[in-house]
Formats: structure tokens, sequence, C-alpha cells
């Protein structure tokens, strides 16, 4: 079955899509990547994205119509996508859509009298991608999750520990987007066996003072050139590894709740106030992404099992600086990219969500609960159909 | 099969929940009331709903919040019908849930950079009442319809046309909700000549007065007690004829944006200027109701085909004031409640959504090009899940 997944994550930069060949069942679940294509969204889309994930004043208009906007986004990233891999439409048999989140609460609070309210909101209307495309799209796969008592997040492990899994050796994927999360495979565990969560940020802290700083030029430090420039200012480290969250223990789940907007710009009126060089603030905050990972193996990952390998994925895999902190971090741990296994660091959710609504099609269930917290098994997703055109 | 129905109209003063049970595939669908409940929103509940369908501002998480809560409403409201009816969940073999609608934009406008968007958007979490109950559930039925270039309403005339098509006599169902729509089913008619629109206001502007005039004490003009103590304002009711939607050709929606919060507080600005009476007002708007459907009558219904019956459905059906000068305007016309067709008043659009999901759930297209403009039939509907527990 051909099944194209797609994913915009927190940092909004544009869709993912990748087009996984899937067979079989698991645990005897096939796959392979086929190809990936980036589509990045327009400069006003992800303005308006990231105003809305930062909790600004809105309307249901604003939402509303933002959900279709995307929807109709994420079909020509689809269609465009097929013509670049000169697949035509028809061959295509599903898609997975993880959407665009713009509210995430894991954990429950008061709302209109009702004693815990815990929830999420993905956007980004499935009924416009299999509309256009003519395809069967499952989306908003976090749901599911939360209405069984889980977080709704992270999922991703779940397909780690399809894909991951071996009798002898204990893994841990890794995937850095805006947030960072971690997966525990240990040698031959059995899906109880699994611990995964968010160990704060991936390249959400870093992507946002780099904007900041070069006034909206710059997304993201490529290539770390401007952290490579600088020097750690070690105060300020040591003060951001006494964050609250990374005391927390799992399952967790991080975002811009904590490591948004807000949060940058108390660094950099820190670094204001004191003067700070720019790449030395970028610098500290690379190395505090990579601490902050590292501090999750010694509290939440040592202890439990014993680590040979660790697979990165996303953007963050490519930071030159945030691997080498990252190593020296987590001496005698082979640190392995995830193209080793077929997939490629900046395909890894896209990907994901393939695999996910490959399962969800076949009446699957396919969260984690030891990882979201739910309190039973779920088909994660929505179905809609595609048309007969 | 064992379908339930659920529906939040716009009024939001609760959920209908309808039992249906059907068998077999159009033309010879067959269908039975098993039951209908009502559930009633809590005060802060239905406070916050108007107050985000009317347009407010309001932040991203409120509107997930809302949409989790609502879910945990809904699945309440079915776990209760089940309780009253004596009816075994598993026994219950599907849900149809239309949900709230906080936003509805028919027709497209710019936004963001793009030509034409459209949306709309229901909350009430349909994971949520799937995971609640184990029963498969489909959600969301209108973005399908939009997706496919509709204006994503009015949903119900498919079913209408599946229940009232007859080879020798004219029909139309009417349904008087917050707003009023109607579908004409000329004799021996085939999908194509189906023709459904909304007339304009059903109950939502009395509603809205008798609520304002009671300081919130009444919700709606009950046995048209107010109504009828009043004496019809010749000049203001000539001036609400003049709206310009009445003469809009359909297809067409209507919804709060013309006659919600707004258009209402107009309405009382008139009469607190002129010191009109509060009966006065609320006779006047009831007369408007029933005229701006007879209108419609007039203008696009009696110059395509001749009627025989009217079928009346909905609150509005109740209300013995509107329903005197409905027949009064419609001289010649056979109104009968749609009790008569085994469908109660007030659980007519449950009912309906019982019968969308079921064609839903078999993968037959279950929109109304004719009356929601779609370019193509469409499957509506989101599909999640219900889970063995």
């Amino acid at each position: 079955m051909l099944v194209l997944g797609m994913m915009s994550g927190t940092s909004a930069d544009g869709i993912d899509a990748a087009l996984v060949r899937i067979s079989g069942a698991p645990p005897s679940l096939s796959v392979k990547l086929e190809g990936h294509y980036h589509a990045r969204f327009p400069a006003r889309v992800r303005q308006a994205i990231l105003r809305l994930a930062n909790g600004s004043a809105t309307t249901t208009a604003e939402i509303s119509q933002l959900n279709f906007l995307l929807g109709e986004q994420l079909a020509r990233a689809a269609l465009e996508a097929c013509v670049r891999w000169r697949l035509p439409l028809g061959k295509l048999e599903l898609i997975g859509s993880h959407g665009q989140t713009i509210y995430h609460q894991g954990a429950g609070s008061r709302f209109l009298g009702a004693r815990r309210v815990a929830s999420t909101l993905q956007i980004g209307e499935p009924a416009i991608i299999a509309a256009r495309t003519g395809v069967t799209t499952i989306g908003d796969f976090r749901p599911a999750d939360m209405a069984a008592g889980g977080q709704g997040a992270p999922l991703v492990p779940f397909v780690d520990y399809l894909l991951y899994r071996n009798r002898k050796l204990g893994r841990v994927a890794l995937n850095i987007g805006g947030i960072a999360n971690v997966t525990l495979i240990p040698a031959g565990a059995s899906v109880e066996n699994v611990l995964a969560f968010d160990t704060g940020p991936g390249n959400m802290l870093i992507d946002a003072l780099v904007s900041a700083i070069s006034r909206g030029r710059k997304a993201f430090d490529a290539d770390a050139r401007i952290g490579l420039r600088g020097r750690a200012i070690r105060p300020l480290l040591e003060e951001m590894l006494r964050h609250r969250y990374l005391r927390q223990a799992p399952p967790k789940t991080a975002g811009r709740e904590q490591f948004g907007q807000e949060y940058a710009q108390e660094l950099l009126d820190w670094a204001k106030k004191r003067r700070a060089r720019p790449e030395d603030l970028v610098r500290t905050v690379t190395i505090f992404t990579a601490l902050s990972i590292a501090d999750a193996f010694r509290r939440f990952i040592f202890p439990r099992a014993h680590v040979n390998e660790l697979i990165v994925a996303g953007g963050g895999a490519k930071n030159p600086l945030l691997m080498a902190q990252l190593g020296a971090a987590l001496p005698g741990i082979e640190i392995v990219g995830s193209a080793r296994f077929g997939v490629p660091a900046e395909a890894k959710e896209a990907f994901a969500f393939a695999i996910l609504a490959y399962e969800s099609f076949h009446g699957r269930a396919n969260n984690l609960p030891s990882a979201t917290g739910a309190k039973h098994p779920a088909i994660l997703g929505k179905l809609v159909h595609g048309h007969a055109r």
C-alpha cells in the first residue's frame, strides 16, 4: 500500500510529506520510504499560525478560515509531491495528515465548571485533502489518545517501537523538531516496556532567538554558524538547566507553553540587560538544548535500561554544535542518524504519520499508553473518504 | 442497524438525540424512530457557545477546551439516552454527531492572501464520544461538502428527499430551528430536482428578543404567549421584509451572521427609541419569521413546482402564532407535522444525522449538490473507531 504521510511541526515552517510503501502487519510490518518532499508555507500563513499557537487573541472566524486554508496548503503539497515523484494520484491509496497543532494541553484544568478538561487542536482540514486528491485521508490523530486519558503525545514512539525494536540492542530514538522527544526501546522490549516523552526544546528556542536577532531574516542557525562563533554564558546556562520541566517525571509533553515566544523573550531581555553578545546567547541555548536531552537520559532512561544506540532524526540532527554537545554529554553511546534505517532525518514525523494512518486504516490500535499515559489502546485518527472523480 | 443521531442547533440550548433503526439502502431505505432524548447544556456552557458563535474575541485555548468539553457533554447525553431507553451500549452500532456550529461562512472571501476561502467549524470532539461509548462515531459532516465546492449547508434536505419523495405529491419539508430551511421535493423528483435552502430566521430572532426582554429568564416564547398579546408594528415589519437575504437566490445559507445578536440588538434599539411595547416587538418578529418563509415560497418554490403538502418540523412548529401566520400566508397547501411520518418535530435534525451517518458508514455519497451548490457528490463526515472495552 502506498501511503503519504504529512506533518507540519511546531516551528510551522512548512509541510513535510513522505511517501511510504507499507505492507504486512505488526510484528512483521514492512516499510520503505519512497520519497520526501517539503513545501514552505507563505510567510503570512506561517505568521498567522505562530501568532495563534502563541496564544494571541483570535476569533472563531480566523481559526475556521485558517483550518480550511491549511487544508488547501496540505492538499497542494500532496499534489506537488506526486508530480515531483511522477506518481499518478490513482496509485496513492491513503494519506495520513497530522495537521498543524495550534493548541495542546496534555494535563486537565478547570474549564466552565468541569473539573478537568485537557484538549488538543490540530488544523488543516482533512476533508479538503481528501477532496482535492481523491484519496482517503486520515487526520486528527491526537484527540483519540486524549479521549482514552492520554496526553495525546508523543505519538511517534509507537512507530519507533515498530521500526527499532531489537532483541539484543537497547535503543533510544531521538527526534529533534521544534520540541525534542525520546523513545526508549530496551533490548527485547514489548510494547509495555517502551518509555517515551518530550525532553524539552528541540530547535524551538534556537530558532526563536536566531529569528529575533536577525530581525526575521534567518529562520534557524544553519550549520550552527552563529552558535559556533559564540561562547557559552555559564550563569544563564545553569539557570536554564534548573527549568522545572526537566525535573518532571514522564509521561510529559512540552510545547510553546513552556518553551515558546514568552520564554525566548525572557532570554532576550536577560541578554539585553547584561549586554550579552547574540552569538553567545545562541550558543548557550544550543548547549542548553543538548544538555536538557542528556539530562533526561541521566534522570529517566539510564535507570531503566542499557542503551547501545541513539538514533537521531529531525532538523536538529543537522546542527553540528548541538550534536557535538550531545555526543560529549553521552559518552559510550553510539549516535547514528535515522537515515541508516531508511528514514532521512527531516522526514521522520511525516514518515511516522504514514505508518500510523496505515495502522488506523486497518483498524489496529496505534497509540502507546506507556508513552502518552492513556488508560487503554486506541485507534487514532478520523477517516474521510476520498472520492472517485 | 441501530444508529444514534445527535445535534445541537444554533440556539445552543442543548443536545437532541434520536435513536433510529435503519436498514436497506436508497431507494429502499427503511427507517424508524425508536427514541428521542434531550439534554440541556449547563448555563455557562451555553453562554460560552453563544459568545463564540456571535464572533466575540477568543483564544485557541478556549476553542480547543470547549471542543473537548462539548465532546464530553455529547458523550454523556448518549449514555444517558441509552439508560433512559434501556438500551445496552453494545446494541448501538453507530453514532452520527453533528456537533455545535461556532462558525460558518458558506461563501468564500479573501484570507491571508488566498482569493476565496470559505469554511465551517463544528465542535464537540467525536473521539471523546467514541471513547466514552465504545461506539464508532461519525462527526463533522459539513467540511466535505464545502471541500466539494458547496456551502456545507443545508444537509438535512438529503434526508427529506429520502423520506418524503412521492410519485404524485409535490412536497416541501420545512424545519424551523434557529434558522428556517425548506426542501422542495417535486412529485416524482429525482435527486437533481430537489431544491433546498435556508429561508432566513427560524426561532433565532424570536428567542433573542424574548431572552433580552425577560433579562434571560425566558429562552423562548412558549406557546407564543408573548407574541399573542402584542400587535404587529407595520413599519418595522415592512422594513424587515426588505432584508437583502430574502431576495438572494438559492443556494443560500443563513446564520448568526445575518440574524444573530447584532441584528436582534438593532431591533431592540429600534423599539427602545420608539418606545414600542415588548410584546409588539415579539409579535412583529414572529410574523416576520412566518412571512420570510412564505416569501421564499413565492419567489423560489412556486415558480418551480406544484406543492401539495408542507411538512413542518423543528421547535418553531410548536409556536401557534408562527404556524397560524404561515398557514394564512400559504393558502391551499396542507400543513402537516413531520410526526405523521414518524419524525417528531423536535428530533428532526438529530434523526437526520443518524441517517446521514448510516449512509457515510456504507460509503455512499450523502450531500445534495442542488441544495448546497457542491460541484460533485461527497461522502460526508469523519469516522472515529469505537473501541472494544
